[in-house]
Formats: C-alpha cells, structure tokens, sequence
C-alpha cells in the first residue's frame, strides 16, 4: 500500500497556498470596484475548504515516509488537483470547462499557451490570477526538479542528486533547507525584474505580472501584443536577462551568492546554453540582416529577444518571427525541442541531456571503431554511470515519439500538419507558441476544437514532469507489489 | 593502415556490374532506334574502364583481410562511387550535374524522389535504367544489411548476427554463401512479381520496370500517375503483396524456402510490421470511409495500398493521398518514420528498433519503481545485452537529430517547414514523397533548389547505411589509430 499521508498533506498544503494566493486577484478586483471579486472568494474558499479537510483528514504523529512510489504519485496528484482548482475562478469568468482548465495547466506549467483574447480590456484580477499561476508554477516546478526528480531518477536527473538527497531519513529538513534557498533565489529574482521593469517605466501592476510570468520563463502577458508593448529597448534586453537567469540550474545560481559569477562559467550545461543562445542568434542575426537590413542593435535584440523568448520556453513575442523566412522558422522549431537548463523553471528537452546523449553516442561510435576501448565518461565532473546513459537517452526517445504521437491525436482533432507538429512540440517543451496561423505567434489557441485543448493539457503536464513521473504511474508493475 | 586491397576489390566488380547494367538500357534504345544508346554505351565503357582499372591495381596473393574498420570505409565507400557512375548516363541524358547525382542517389538507395518530370514520354532506355538503379540498390541494401551491418554492429544490428560472422576467417566462404542465398530469394521475388503484373495485363516492359520497383521497395515508377496508371485492383494488391514480401527480413524469407509460412508468423519483428499495417489502415479505412464513403474493397485498397508504400518505405502512389484530411496526413507522417523490417530492402527506423526501444523504455519504467529488479529482456529468444538496448537507443537519437537537423538545413535553402521537414523525413528512411505542393505524392523534387538536392542525397545515404556507418567516418578516433 501507498502512504497516502504525505500525499494528502501536500496537495492539502498546496491548496490552501492556492485559496491565500486567490484572495489577490479578489482584493485587487475589489480594489478597482470590479464584481469579479466574488468570484475570486468563492473559489478561495472552496479551495481552502477542501485543502483545510485534506489537512484534518491526514494527520498522524508519524513522521511521512518518503518512497519513490510515493513520490510518483505525489507529484503528478499535486499537479492534477492544483491545476483543477487553478481552473475555478475561470470558470466562474464565463470560460468553460475545457478553456479554464487549458489557461490553467498552460499557466501551472509554465506554457503560456492562452485562449483568452482582448486582454488588455480585461479586468485586472484575472490577469494577475493568469501571472500569479505561473509565478506559482515556475516555483514548484523549481522545487519539483531538485528536490523530488532526482530522487526518482527521471530521465538522467539522479546525476544531480545532491549528497543527502538519497537517504530518506535525512530527507524532510534538507528538503527545508532546498527549498528555503530556492524560494530566496527565486524571491529575488522576482523582486529584481519587477524593479527593474518598473524603474524602466513599466506600471506597477503590470511589472508585477511580468516579472511573475518573465522569471518562471511562462509568457503570460498582460498585453495582445504580449511583450511586443514594451517597445522600449531597455525593457526588452532586461526581460532577456531575467529569462535566461530562470533557465539557468538555480543549484548553480544558488553558488553565485557570494556576488561571484564563476559558478555559471564553470556549469558545462551553462556554458552549453549559452553556446546555443549565441549560435542560434549568430546565424538568424545574419539571415535577417541579409534579406530585410535594420539598425544593428535593433537587428540583435529582436533576435536575441525570440531566440531566448523561445529556448527558455518562455513565449513572449516581440513581433511575429514566422514572418522572417522558412529558415528562422526551422530554427526556432530545433529551439523548441532544445529547451533551457534542468532544476530551472525552462523546460523542452534540457541541454544537459543533449549534452550528455551527443557524449554517450559519440563514445559509441569510438566503440565501433574498438570495440574494447573503454572511456569513462563525465559530466560537469561527475561519471556518467550507464544507468544514467541510458536514463537520458530513453527519456530522448520517450520525448520523441510522445510528441508524434500527439501530433497524430491533433491531426485527428483536425488540425493541419504544420499546427498539429508545432503545437504538440511546443506543448511538451511548455514553450507557448508554435507555427501557424493558429498557434504560431500572433494567433491564440481559442480556435482549436475542444478535444484539442485537452489533448494539450495532457501533453503540457506530461512534459513538465518529465514523462516519466506521470507515465510509471500507467504500468502494471506500478500498482502490483 | 587501413587495407586497401579489399575495398578496391569491392569497387572495381562494382563497377563493372554497373557497367553491364547499364548495357541493358543501350541495348534497348538501340532497339528502339534511340540515339540515348550510345550515352549508355559510352558510360558503361567509362565505368567498365575505370572498375577494372582498380581491379588490376588491387590484385594480390594474400586473401583479403576485413576488419570493423575496413568495413566501414568500403561500405561508404561502394555506394559513393556506385551513385557517382550511376549517374553518368542521366548527365550524357542533358540532367544538370546536381540532378543527375540526386537521381541516382535516389534510385540506388530505392528511395524513389524523382526530379524527372513527363515520364510516359520518355525513351525507355532511361526508364529502365532508373528502374536497375533500384533493383541493384535493394539487393545491394539487404546483402548489406545482412552480412555487413551486424559485424559492424549498426545501431543494435548485431542482434542478427549469424553464428559465424563474427569470426573473420570463415567470413568470405559464408559471405559467399548467404549472398547467393539473397541472391536467390530476391531473384525469385522480381520473376514472380514481374510475371504476375504480366498475368494481370502489364506490358512486359512496364512488368520488368515495376517488379525491380516493387520488390526493392523503392517506388520509381514509368509514368507520371505512378502508380495510379494501373487502375486494375489485381494488379494493385499484387504490389501491395510485394511491396510487403520486400520489407520482410530475408532471413526470415529463407526459412520460408520449404513453403511453410511459419517462420513470418513466428518472427517478432514480421508481426510488428503486420500490426503496423493493420492498425494503421484500420483507422484510416474508418476515417476515409467516414467523410467520403466508397464501395468497401476499394475504401480498403485505397488505403491498404497507400499504407504499405509508405511503411514499407517504397513511395509509389495510386492517389495524392494528403487530401484525405490531416488525420491522414499525420498516420502517414508516422508510418515515415517506423519503416520496415530489418534485413530488407525497406528504410526508416525500423520495427526492431522501435520494439527493443519500447521494451527497454517500459523495463526503465518498472526500474524506476523497483530499482533493484532486473528482468532480463529477450527479442525474438536472443537476450536484449545493454549492448543492444544502447545501440538501438542512441541509433534512434541520432535518427531523430539528423532528421532535425536537415530540417533546419532545407529551411535555410528557403523550403517552408512542412515541405523541410517532410522531405528530410522521408529521406532519411528513403519513402520518396513527402508532405506539400513540392514534394507531396503528387509533387516532385525538380523544382527544389539546388542545395536541397545535394542535402537530401547526403541524407538518403546516411539514412539507407543506417547514419552510424557513415557517421563513423567523421569521428577523428576512426583516422587516428
């Protein structure tokens, strides 16, 4: 049998994080004399209601017992029933189920993937709601990533275990203690970005919601135009900083305290990152310089801005970057299967298992040519163990064909190859836009057929969890001790 | 050093096979009073000079020593120089150097692109010699994949290993052996397919061309509606028949030589492939039959037929499939990537592959539950070694990223996404039509840009010698000794 206690205490916890975190939307629609205040309260308090009941019905004066199994179907429920309740006050908007719960997950999972349209005559609670979910979601994604992920040794993660984080006695205040650093690295990332957004002349509710929705790397904005209203120079360049800080492994930007960049320099999925971000920019600076010459600097931030925009699985838009040619359009496609850095809150593939699958075949192909040579393998100092070879490149080929095979459900569903392929793509790797009229970057997924959305909605938890979290829990193994 | 000896060898009687090939098609024209024979004629004299030229520079008394190594470089090695010479009558024929080598690139890895246009009015000395290019490709492929590829162990090919081709001394004696056994069954396929497209009513010439088409799964075709020409049902199921009988492993094939059917209901991977076909012309039967309902038979042929060009990665088309609904469109692009059977003549991934990946991805699954089990896994009573199992997955990354990464390439020569990344799909497993206006089944590849020519062929080639045994050469290791 499951331990069901620290399941129920935590999905308990989270949703009375939820209904606190909904009485901001409330209090600020109040504030602007705005009736769907009331609907922001009434979920509230149905979403303590239930969490507060998950709290009483859990206790025990045992200390929870952490297994792998228990981890499996902890996180993926915390996820699910987040998600569910998120979806309430959407619901309450008018929206139906379907659409609420897309923004939903879409926000939780730092997607950015909207249905909503004319948002800048929208109220401002929902919006703060939309970005507070993904400030939310890019935290516990964080969290999800260094604490439980690789303790469930998802797709190569056990190569960042950290010390202690495979005893299980020490695990609840070490787990404290990661998650204390974390929240303060991510409290100041916030707190940065939204001052910096706001000294460059952002108002202040909308440097809230866009340091909320830059840092979790989720692109919900406030604006149709999404980042495309910012016109300013400065606020775009800030924004491509915030976004690569929250796709960096916030282990290694917790060793940047002491005010010492190093530790970024000396990360080999760093460095990797940033050697993606620089080659992708290089190559579409010259493409677009080539066929429609601007002002330099103008030229390099419209590319820097999307090129990030996109690899960090943010999905802010500065402009419609389809429009540059089949060539950008194919890079920023292999960008959206590229992704950001793993414990950060950028998802997609991860660099490091790129990193790691180019080594391990590389190495394989050396072992055709001598077949008894034998060259151990590291990784940022560590050895790659098979296990940890074969976890990656499992998980590359899981990611592969989860997201073909979805792109076959969206054909079923209707849509045409271009929107199936980039939608689903884009989903898994919880970046936001894909190709397309419909859901490239200047479109919204309003349009697509419900069975479309939900489909959508599996794809973008499957991927935010890494597959494997979600897809164990469907094996007979699984269930039968 | 590598030795010499044998590669030349493997060269020059190439050659001069190609260079008594290509007297077939001059023979004809100048049947036909064609003054194209003496392109052939002259060609042949050209590869028959240059062929024997290397035999005699590369005699010698010791037996010839093959090693991983050598293997490697003479496999590349055989099929550059065969499509460099193969193409010398498309150049004398007025083809631009990029399309004569595309052509012949095409034919010899039974890929079936073509960037010849008005087919029916064409002599029919260079009908023929398209359709030999594809016959001699597919022998060449499955003699290839069977004697070469599992010493090599390509992508976890040394699953098929037979007993004694791990031990170089019997090698030449056994090679004989099995390549007459090839020889043999391949031989038999094309007569019987040849005579039953006369039977049902194919002029002879139009019978030889199709059946060296069919049975290499390839798809080239002498008239411009491919397939679609021949309305007869009859001779449409009997395609489907051997289209099916030339993706099949022959190894299986060859305990089929006493009539007992056994051996393919017996094979693992033949039932993977009959599932394949079964489930995937099931659904579309359905869907097709649900927007436009026709009689059942030819709602089935229709589909069956399509289906199984695509899997078996052959190309010919009876219809432009793609306007079927983007369902289809989506199956199809599906059915590009999974292939045919390993030991044929069919490309793609393949079903082993997919079958050994899916295996070993639900084992790391139930390890991720019970990380201290380890079920031994088996494929067809041979055990699944982590030698295989890292093969086949690393195989499949770089599958997967070569396929992208020619995707970025075509869409920098200019092509939109969904034509890019058809045709580097279909490429890679050597299909013959992609998605789009261009190169859909009812496009052709002449008005592509020269660049995407060249890009596709170097594609074709890597994907039909299964990338590793290519890509091998590129690793400095493999030079420095």
């Amino acid at each position: 049998m499951i331990d069901l206690r620290p399941i129920l205490l935590t999905i308990g916890a989270t949703l009375c994080a939820f209904a606190a975190a909904m009485m901001l939307p409330a209090l600020l629609d109040l504030a602007d004399g705005n009736q769907d205040w009331q609907v922001f309260a009434i979920a509230s308090l149905a979403t303590f209601f239930i969490g507060s009941l998950l709290l009483l019905v859990a206790p025990g004066s045992r200390s929870p017992e952490m297994t792998p199994r228990t981890g499996f179907v902890l996180t993926t429920s915390v996820w699910l029933a987040a998600a569910a309740f998120a979806g309430l006050p959407f619901i309450g908007l008018g929206l139906s189920f379907t659409d609420a719960y897309f923004e939903a997950m879409s926000g939780l999972t730092t997607t950015g993937s909207t249905v909503l349209t004319n948002l800048d005559e929208l109220p401002r609670g929902i919006l703060l709601w939309r970005s507070l979910l993904q400030g939310v979601g890019g935290i516990g994604i964080v969290v999800t990533a260094i604490l439980i992920l690789p303790f469930l040794k998802i797709g190569g993660m056990q190569l960042f275990m950290t010390e202690s984080s495979d005893t299980s006695e020490k695990l609840l205040p070490r787990a404290i203690q990661i998650s204390l650093a974390i929240v303060a690295i991510y409290g100041g990332l916030l707190v940065a970005c939204g001052v910096a957004y706001l000294v460059l002349g952002m108002t202040f509710f909308d440097a809230v919601c866009h340091a909320l929705t830059t840092v979790s790397t989720g692109g919900f904005s406030t604006h149709d135009k999404s980042f495309g209203f910012f016109a300013s120079p400065a606020q775009q360049w800030v924004c491509v900083l915030f976004m690569v800080l929250g796709s960096l492994p916030f282990t290694v930007l917790y060793q940047c305290r002491t005010g010492s960049l190093s530790a970024i320099y000396n990360d080999q999925q760093a460095r990797g990152f940033a050697f993606v971000i620089l080659a992708a920019s290089g190559v579409l600076v010259i493409y677009t310089q080539a066929t429609t010459p601007v002002p330099f600097e103008e030229a390099l931030r419209r590319v820097v801005f999307n090129v990030v925009s996109i690899v960090s699985t943010t999905g802010f838009a500065t402009e419609d970057y389809t429009a540059w040619g089949p060539f950008a359009v194919g890079v920023f496609m292999l960008l959206t299967f590229i992704g950001g850095c793993s414990g950060s809150t950028a998802g997609g593939i991860k660099i490091y298992r790129l990193q790691i699958a180019s080594r391990v075949s590389r190495a394989h192909l050396g072992q055709l040519r001598r077949p008894h040579a034998v060259a151990p393998l590291t990784y940022n100092g560590r050895p790659i163990t098979r296990d940890v070879a074969f976890s990656v490149v499992a998980f590359l080929f899981v990611y592969i064909t989860t997201a073909l095979i979805f792109t076959v459900a969206l054909s079923a569903a209707g849509l045409d190859f271009t929107t199936a392929f980039s939608s689903s793509a884009q989903a898994i790797a919880s970046v936001g836009p894909g190709l397309g009229d419909t859901v490239g970057p200047a479109g919204n997924f309003s349009a697509l057929p419900d069975v479309a959305k939900w489909l959508l909605s599996v794809e973008m938890l499957l991927g935010r969890l890494e597959l494997f979290t979600v897809l164990v829990l469907f094996s007979r193994e699984f269930w039968n001790w």
